[in-house]
């Protein structure tokens, strides 16, 4: 079964919004063995609309459209979806009821145009909206499926996984697997040549890509069973190892944060944090990964010298002889910050994250990454090198390579 | 002059990626006045690259490719675009040679498959790579423009901005201005029935959405002059300021941070901040903006309740009557991160972002957030009321309501 996206809305035209509802998607019918072989976006503009949702029903299975469900005028993928498969849509008093009640548990009354989305196809399949107002549905003609999702990810999601999902298996055969194996110190073309053979298989097939500073390989294996697909990526995956291996920190898709509260969890180890330049990046990462709570002691964003020298106890003589952007300044932090706690570790990143605040000696870019662990403390220099609109990239780095440092410290005890 | 945009990637059809260039090209298009009107995403197979690429030059002026520009085999962009428009590629010896001396400079051997990255089209416009290996190129044939960029954004977007923007200015008339009206505290559809007669306009467009817990207003005008469409906005935003100003924090697209840092600046204030369950990310967004160091004081990120106790001085007889999760606890945290720092506000927040950790009375999506300023601390209750998928939006709509609460603070002051 082949499927195609469209997400619908000029705001995804005029780039107010990200379209993480096609990302989403793609993963999730990827794990579920729909071939993705198109995703379209297109503004809410009537003809457009038409023109895109019929290229999309020649030439694929199942059309899933995300977006243009809300209440307002120029939401109208229902109509024009509706109209180009020859289908009617009718008000559903049930449905309207629960608008109602879903403003109503809110403490707020529904405004009119919320009626327009208790219209529903009339020998279409209805999703309920968990989190929203927007049902979602799907129209099934001449051998052709259509699926109409809201907009918002928080609605959507919840709406695929249990609405949509057993929905769709029952028209899946096979499936697809995928694992992602990530590095972290290596280039992506370096990665490419020394796995290149490995690159030309077909089943399963090894895709590189880069991404924020890592390197990646995403193994994708088709079988009947998940098992036959799970033990042809593990094979893959081996020979990957024996080539990469010392650059691999995951290959169960784990990124660096999760691997590290992983980690930490397994080991019974806390962690501390004191930032500077990546402002609470780290400590954000760290906290985006349920149950870091058990391993995460504390962080502290130290932008002002004022308090790395207070709260981290960094010495005037560091300041005055080598800047706060130094070897010096990192490793004192990370004493600092592992010292005012209970934590067995503690990261600390300082450097010139840009646009401003570069200079010959010390470019926008630099910055050093303190590791305090029980006995020793550690820094790393790190230089970017990037110069442009480089500013979330310079802390998102830094903050991956702190992490990295507690990875491999780890990795160093486990052999 | 219309656009389309194709991104070119089987990671993007797996979801391994999110299209980011998408948005960031929809964006700039837009403000240059080139209307975008299909975005596409197919993956690295040549004959579905071949029928999305000859669709897109029948339908479309101008064609931008992103991605397929790298050293591996399956990055077929170039090849693929030349052969569907009838040019040849060739070797660029100029070209290898700064894609060598680009890892001399990193202290790496170029590894030969980058050779591929050094023909360019014969007869096309070569735009130089100023932070990786792949050059972008440009070919015209029969009135059609179709331009090839690098998918990794740190390169596609200042490739875009030095190289292709002068290119493509050359060939465009009259301008598209766009402005955002950015609100907290109302959602999408009652703030869209407030203003529903100004959504009909043809010329300033007025579209309403919502993203991340706020709604806003994109005002879009056609002009020939910048400065006429600057006005045409202005007079459409007065108007809409007159239905729903109170819910208005900014009418210029700056967000909530950005906001808050001007605030900050403007009045010359310091901000602290005391984060539990949001760990660290209003710190992060504060310091995504250029210029907060010089308003951003510190923050702690106090996971552990130790160290809510020890270092921002909450009562033990807070946690035993209220848990850390209360009023009384967010309002200690705010007045203790004030009290340690030389900050004249401080905010914090503590809660329960899921999935677990809720109880009845104590439900996923609970925050409470705290706001100590000059005399005084005030704390709001927030019930995301969220249930599933929901710990990144609950931090996210905490650390939001926490910034809204500083705009709110000045907003009053300045009547």
């Amino acid at each position: 079964m082949n499927c195609e996206i469209i997400g619908v809305g000029t705001e995804l035209l005029l780039g107010d919004i990200l379209n993480t509802d096609a990302q989403y998607l793609a993963r999730e019918l990827a794990a579920m063995g729909i071939g993705l072989h198109y995703q379209q976006v297109v503004g809410d503009n009537p003809q457009r609309m038409r023109e895109c949702i019929s290229n999309a029903l020649e030439r694929s299975e199942l059309v899933i459209l995300t977006g243009g469900l809300g209440p307002t005028a120029d939401d109208l993928t229902k109509e024009i979806c509706c109209e180009v498969m020859g289908e009617e849509l009718v008000l559903d008093e049930a449905i309207l009821e629960n608008i109602r009640s879903y403003f109503v548990s809110r403490g707020r009354a529904m405004s009119e145009n919320n009626r327009k989305q208790a219209y529903v196809p009339k020998n279409g399949t209805v999703f309920r909206n968990a989190n929203g107002t927007a049902p979602g549905c799907a129209v099934e003609k001449d051998g052709k499926v259509a699926i109409m999702l809201p907009g918002p990810p928080r609605e959507l999601k919840p709406m695929f996984e249990n609405e949509v999902k057993p929905y769709l298996s029952e028209k899946t055969g096979g499936i697809i697997y995928s694992r992602q194996v990530r590095t972290f110190g290596i280039g992506e073309s370096d990665m490419a040549s020394r796995v290149a053979d490995l690159l030309e298989g077909e089943n399963p097939t090894v895709a590189p890509y880069a991404k924020d500073g890592e390197a990646l390989l995403r193994v994708t294996a088709k079988a009947q069973t998940k098992q036959q697909a799970e033990e042809m990526c593990d094979r893959i995956i081996g020979k990957i190892s024996e080539r990469i291996g010392e650059f691999i920190y995951s290959t169960d898709g784990a990124n660096l944060e999760e691997t590290v509260v992983r980690l930490l969890l397994k080991n019974g180890k806390k962690l501390a944090l004191a930032e500077s330049c990546t402002g609470g990046y780290i400590a954000k990462r760290i906290t985006d990964v349920v149950g870091s709570s058990a391993v995460f002691e504390y962080g502290i964003v130290s932008y002002s010298n004022e308090v790395k020298q207070r709260l981290l106890g960094v010495s005037t003589e560091t300041f005055e002889m080598y800047t706060e952007v130094s070897e010096q300044c990192a490793a004192e932090m990370a004493q600092g910050a592992k010292q005012l706690s209970n934590a067995d570790f503690a990261l600390s990143v300082t450097g010139i994250s840009g646009p401003g605040g570069g200079s010959e000696d010390k470019p926008v870019g630099l910055s050093y990454i303190g590791f305090a662990y029980p006995g020793g403390v550690t820094v790393k220099e790190l230089r970017t090198g990037k110069k442009e609109n480089a500013r979330e990239y310079n802390r998102y780095v830094a903050a991956s390579t702190a992490l990295h440092m507690l990875i491999e410290y780890f990795k160093g005890r486990e052999g």
